[in-house]
This record gives C-alpha cells, sequence and structure tokens, in this order.
C-alpha cells in the first residue's frame, strides 16, 4: 500500500523531508530542519529508522542539538551519545537546565558521566548530581530543581523587581514559592496573581495553600493523582516537608501521558520502551517474553481440552464451537477488566464500593451472558440440528461470560493487592482464566449431558 | 475479597466518606466535603453508584455546586440535572465561565436551555451560544473564548497596569494576546516575559510567533498534535484567521487524557462512556453492540474450523492445539497493532517510512514465528509423539505469526484511509484475521499433508 496523502501538517512536514532525503539535498533539509522547534525536530527523529535518522541527526541545527538530545527517546538517546566522548556531550549539554543534563547523562556510561560532571557549572553541577539521587520511577527524578523562593512579608512589586533583577523565571514558571528560612514551603503565588493584584499588597494576602507531592512518591501513582485533580503543576516536598523542587506543566504532561502510554502498551504485551521504529531485533527481543508467557497459558488451555478428546472424539461440533465460548468470554471479560483498571488508577476503588462493582459485574455479566447465550444456542440449532449440543453450548456461553465478568474484576484487585501492575499482567491472566473456564465448562457439560 | 487499606491519599479520603455514610453522619460529610477542592468533589462523586451519588450531591458546598456539575462525568451530571427546574440550573450556573456554562446546558432539554440562556449576563450568553455553534468534537468546543488582547506598541508596564485597572485574567491565563484591530493574531506574550522583561520596553519585542490551532479542527487529531508538540497553551483561530478563543492547560490536558482513554477503550470494545459505576442496564447495553460484532467474528472462525470436520474427525489432537495456534497470532498481531496505531496518533506514519515498517513487522513476524514454531513443534512432540502433527503445527505457528504481524500493521492502516479509527475496529477485525489464519493454515495443513 502507498499513501502519499497527509493527514496533518506533522506527516505532511514528514513527506517533504522523505522527499529531500531521496534527491539527497542537503541544503534543503538544513532549511526545513532550520525552520522547526525542537519538538517537531524530535517528532521527526522518532519517526524514521535507525539508519536515516543518523543521517538526519547530523543536520540538527547546533544550538539545539541539547534540547533534542534531551527530549528524545530513551533508546534513540543512548544510539546518539554512543560515539560521543566526554568533551563533545560536555559541549552539548552547556547551557542546557539540571533537568536536560539529567536526562541526557541518564544514558551516559558511568565514567563519561563523571568527566562530564566535572566540565559542568558549579549550579547546574550540585542539581543534577541531586537528581541522580532519585531512582527513576520516582517523582524526584521528573521534577525541575530551579524555584523562584521569596519569602512572607514583601509586597507583589518588589517580588517583580527582584525577578528581573536576578533574570529569574524560565519559560516554564507558573508559580512563585515563599518557604520560610529553612525552605520550608509557606504558600505559593501564581504569575497571575503575581500581575494582577495591587503592587503595594504583601504577597501574603494572595498566597494559596499548595497542594504537594513527595520526592519519593511512585510516578504511576504520582499520574493518577495529576490526573484526578487535574493539576498542572505541583511543588516537590521531600520527607521533613523542605522544598526539593517544581513538577511544571511539561513534566506533569511527561508524567501523565507516559503512565497512558504504559497502560495502552502493558495490556497488549508490548514493553514500555517500543516504539514505531525500534530496530528489528530489539522489538523481536522484547516481544518473545510476552509470547514465551502466552505461549504457557494456551498450553495450559490446551492440556484442558486434552482432558476431554472422548467426547471430542465422538462429536465433531464441539471442536468447531469450541473458540466461541472462549472468545465471547475472553472479551466480556477484558471489556470489565479495562474499565477497572481505569477505576483503579484515578482512585476510584476503596473499601465497600468494591462490593457494590462485584455486584454489578455480576449482573451485568448474567444479563449479557443470558442474552447471548440464547442467541449462540439459536444459531447453532439452525447449524447442527442437534438440541444437546445447543443446551451444553447456550449453558457455557451463560456459565463463561458470567464467571468472566467477576475474573474482570478479581484479577486487577488481587495483583494489584500484591502490587502487581495490574494492566502488566492483568490482560494475560484475564485470558488464561476464560479460556479455561471456556474449555472447561463447554466441554465438561457435553462430557456429562452427552456421553452420560 | 475486603481490603481496606487505602492505597493513597485519595482513596483514604473515600474510606473516610464511606464510614460517615455508614454511620449516617451528615455534619461529618458536610465538614469533609468542605474540606475538599472541586476536583475531589468531583473524583468523589464519581466513585460511587447512583444512589449514594445522589445523596452525596445534596451535601456539595452551595459555592461549589456549579463548578462541580461542569466538571463532573456527562452521564452523572446528566442525572443531576434531569430534576432541575430552568431556574434552579440558572440559578446554579450564576457566575461560571461560559465554558462551564455551556458543559452544564449541553446535557439540559431544548426549551430548559432556551429559558437558562435569558437568565445570562449579555457577555457570558453571547459567548455560551458561540460555543453551542460547534459541533462536539470540534476544538472550538473545547476553546476557552475569553482572551485578554492588546495591541502593538504598547510597553510591557501598560499591558500589566490595563489588566489590573479591567480586572483581566482568570486562573488559568498563560499569556497575552497581540492583536490587530480585526482581532487577527499578531503574536503572544507569556505572563512570564511580561513579568521578567524591561518594564519600559514595547510587547513587540517579546512577542512570540504563535502556534495556532484551527477552531473547526477535530479534537484527536488535536490531541496527536498538542502531545507531539508538547503545547500546554494554544491560541485558536477560526478560517479567517480571527482570534476566537484560546486552550488553556486544563482544556490541553483534558483533550488529550480524553483521546488516550478513548483509545484504552476503544481498543478493548468498552464504549467512551462507560466509567466504573456506571449503572448495570446501561454497562449491559453499551458492551452488547461489542460482544455481538465479536459472535459474528467468533461464528466466522467456527465456519472455517467446520471445513475441517474430516481431518478433526480422524485426529483429536488437532482439536486440542488449535487454540495454541489461534492464540500465538492473536497475541503478535496485537502487539503490532498497538505500536502502530500509537505511531498514527503521533503522526509518525507517512510516505515511504510505511515501507519500512512492512519490512521491519515482516521479520519481526518470522523471526519471533521461527523461535516460537520451534518451540510448540516440541513440544507438541513430546506430548502427542506424532511427526506429522508436530510437522503441521510447527508450519501452521510460523505462517501464522508471521502474517499476524504483517495483519497489524496493514488493518490499521487501510482503516485509517477509510477514515475509521483504527484504535475503534482495529483489534477487532485483528483478532478475526489471526484466527482465521491459524485455524486456516493448521487444519488445512493438516488436510494436505496427514490426510492426503
Amino acid at each position: 500500500m502507498r499513501d502519499d496523502t497527509p493527514y496533518n501538517q506533522t506527516e505532511e512536514q514528514l513527506l517533504q523531508l522523505q522527499r529531500l532525503l531521496e534527491t539527497s539535498d542537503g541544503s534543503g533539509i538544513d532549511d526545513l530542519l532550520a525552520g522547526m522547534d525542537v519538538q517537531d525536530i524530535v517528532r521527526t527523529l522518532e519517526s524514521f529508522p535507525g539508519k536515516t535518522r543518523d543521517l538526519l541527526w547530523e543536520f540538527v541545527p547546533e544550538a539545539v542539538v541539547g534540547e533534542v538530545l534531551a527530549e528524545v527517546d530513551e533508546d534513540i538517546r543512548a544510539d546518539f551519545i554512543e560515539p560521543l566522548s566526554a568533551d563533545d556531550i560536555g559541549q552539548i549539554v552547556k547551557g542546557l537546565d539540571a533537568q536536560d543534563v539529567a536526562e541526557v547523562l541518564d544514558v551516559a556510561d558511568d565514567d563519561i558521566r563523571t568527566s562530564v560532571y566535572a566540565s559542568l557549572d558549579e549550579g547546574i553541577r550540585a542539581q543534577v548530581e541531586y537528581l541522580h539521587t532519585y531512582e527513576e520511577d520516582v517523582v524526584g527524578r521528573y521534577m525541575d530543581p530551579e524555584t523562584v523562593n521569596v519569602k512572607q512579608g514583601v509586597s507583589l512589586e518588589a517580588v517583580q523587581r527582584y525577578i528581573r533583577i536576578h533574570h529569574l523565571l524560565d519559560d516554564e514558571s507558573q508559580q512563585i514559592m515563599v518557604t520560610d528560612k529553612d525552605k520550608r514551603l509557606l504558600g505559593t503565588l501564581t504569575l497571575i496573581d503575581l500581575i494582577k493584584q495591587p503592587q503595594e499588597a504583601v504577597i501574603d494576602h494572595y498566597m494559596d495553600e499548595p497542594f504537594t507531592l513527595s520526592d519519593q512518591m511512585k510516578v504511576n501513582e504520582a499520574a493518577s493523582i495529576l490526573r484526578s485533580k487535574e493539576l498542572a503543576f505541583v511543588p516537590v516536598c521531600n520527607r521533613e516537608g523542605i522544598l526539593v523542587g517544581q513538577l511544571n506543566v511539561a513534566d506533569v504532561l511527561e508524567i501523565t501521558q507516559d503512565d497512558a502510554d504504559m497502560t495502552l502498551k502493558h495490556m497488549s504485551g508490548v514493553s514500555d520502551e517500543e516504539e514505531v521504529f525500534t530496530p528489528i531485533m530489539r522489538s523481536a527481543r522484547s516481544r518473545g517474553i510476552w509470547l514465551g508467557i502466552n505461549l504457557l497459558t494456551a498450553f495450559l488451555a490446551a492440556t484442558v481440552i486434552g482432558q476431554f478428546t472422548e467426547v471430542l472424539d465422538q462429536i465433531v461440533a464441539l471442536a468447531i464451537l469450541m473458540p466461541v465460548v472462549a472468545s465471547m468470554g475472553g472479551i466480556a471479560g477484558s471489556q470489565t477488566l479495562t474499565v477497572v483498571i481505569r477505576g483503579l488508577a484515578l482512585g476510584q476503588l476503596a473499601g465497600n464500593n468494591k462490593r457494590w462493582l462485584y455486584n454489578k459485574e455480576m449482573w451485568v455479566g448474567m444479563i449479557n451472558g443470558l442474552i447471548w447465550a440464547l442467541v449462540v444456542g439459536a444459531i447453532s440449532q439452525l447449524w447442527f440440528d442437534n438440541p444437546m449440543i445447543t443446551l451444553v453450548i447456550t449453558l457455557a456461553i451463560f456459565i463463561n461470560m458470567s464467571l468472566s465478568n467477576l475474573a474482570g474484576v478479581l484479577i486487577p484487585l488481587i495483583l494489584r493487592r500484591l502490587k502487581i501492575d495490574p494492566a502488566l499482567s492483568g490482560a494475560v491472566i484475564l485470558t488464561t482464566v476464560t479460556d479455561i473456564v471456556g474449555f472447561l465448562s463447554f466441554l465438561g457439560l457435553a462430557t456429562l449431558i452427552i456421553l452420560k
């Protein structure tokens, strides 16, 4: 299939670049990339397979190389960095903020990291080293360690002057932190209030009581809080209540979107890192694990079928209808699973509302189970004209769909209690259960009712 | 399963409220809700089934009833509004901004909407009516129609004074719009620059060239652009280039998160509206459609099996191994599908990089197909000790997994060309294909090789 109609402006840029690559028009590529912002360049690099990407990397305007490197996908960043010396990297990260430098150094070797540390400005180095004290999956690693702090009792006008004199505020700043002498956070002042309120007033009057996150909180938990509270800016404090950084809107978007992507990928057995243009061998390897797990569960289901060779041998129609039972249960269960995983992500499930949910899903399972059992029964009666088979499949569909819905609630809740991410393994466990229950009920009933 | 350990602070609030409800402690509930912000109250209401939710609704502090109503899930909002008169609603929406009023009136009857319109302040009414001229799925419906506009050539200081005198900027403002006399957008000025740059300077010096969205752009397309450009604020213009509104960070979060949720739900056959606490009958009905479609495809697969009764009759082991072939193909295909759907959402697939992708997926499919075909072959040899069966299943797994990976690329690309959302029906079409190819190759090869 060849299709050159771009669906939007981002795809149009992509097509334009492909044409320039085909004609080896180097200065055309230079011009095109020079007209792009950092995000466009990042997306473009991520939209090409390895070789072309390495070629394009050479065309990235020098002024934004550092930012592009910090923003691009981790795997790609590692590829770009690999051939570079510590000097090259030190040159590239010059002028980047601490967050970006930390991102770049994350994928560098230990000895390169040490020599780049040495070449950094004092202030940035301390911040980068501080960020690197955090584990990769906690809020502290995602935060901006640079905040604008002022003390109580000063006027808005004084704050504005202070900002101008010291060249504070960067592109992402949203709030001013009001702290005591130990850097304990007392309140926050939005830039909006800083502008719109009477300038002679003291900040204390317009200070908001801040909602803060702990620097040690896991990012997936933070994602669910940020999403449910619709926050776009949060101060981050350590265990002693000392302000250590802030999550700006870009950090918040990164945290919540990574989390949503991960849920989607986990539910279909794709690893976190895989993107469209991940190289062949890397993709094959990372998907292999999931295929292996699936193989185990598929053979588990096959073993169940293996117990019923006698009845299968006698009535071949059972082999034909078998997948229908498993498939209806699988869909019913995964509908429930999706809704429950979402509810857990939003923090909606606690205490006795879970009981309501079991009850609901049992009823939904039984209602849909009954309706579709009758439909399937009618079809199989028309097809095979055998009332025994019809009775068996009708009962089996009803049983499997009802139990699948309950499994869709139970599995994620149990997984979470075991501290396993329900999105990661919920789907595969669920399908195993619905397959086994489906085959067991269908072939078991057939043995009981038809063989007798 | 009963489990009363809260996993985080949002769940702790929920448990606390449940205890208050159990002991009918009305003033306790009052106190708890009074201490919550709007987002907490919304999440709490969404975390209870219908009856309890209606009870809690009565406890929502009067000052925030309007905001809560505007923020809460659409289905729930409709339930809350249903018993209210136009007067009640007029009272509730008093003081809300145009976006919130429009949200509330979206779910009201036509005649109620008309009488509420009449009761609104002139300025808000015009804005609400303007928002209602947009279709539900375009950017115009999500935007904030109120922007802060200034003309070129004035100093930063003058802009600040102008804002204070006219009480401009609301809680979500991020940028000032610089427009000409026809409201055509010339540039934007961030609040950050407004504060940090020399106050006597003219805004023209610090004006950014804005990236804008069209008011008629579909929201799912907007979501992919906002995500790939990591934008948290965008001016919205109409076809004539006139500024008509802006997307604030909350609007951006809403658009991108709704889109991510929808992809997840669509991929598992759950409708957009369904949440954990959607009532039983509504859930059963909305999931029924998907179950019906799945039934059709399951019977399609069954029909394929039905063509091979002769060989199934002779070798019952085939019935046992059949689901393994289908299942391995299904997982391989859906891994590819997920990666491709994500690539499409990020605008990474256009022109000839699609050819690279076919190539990649073909190789990944063949590599993993070969490995797992050999593994499955070995297991089935150990199990059934029949070289014919081993040969058949080894070939079938290899064929099905290779083709499934190609189907995982082709299906979403074809669907998009037909202007169908690949996330919506991609998974069900894919499973149908992998099931049919699996059964056909496995039973077909068995007929050819074993029956001869």
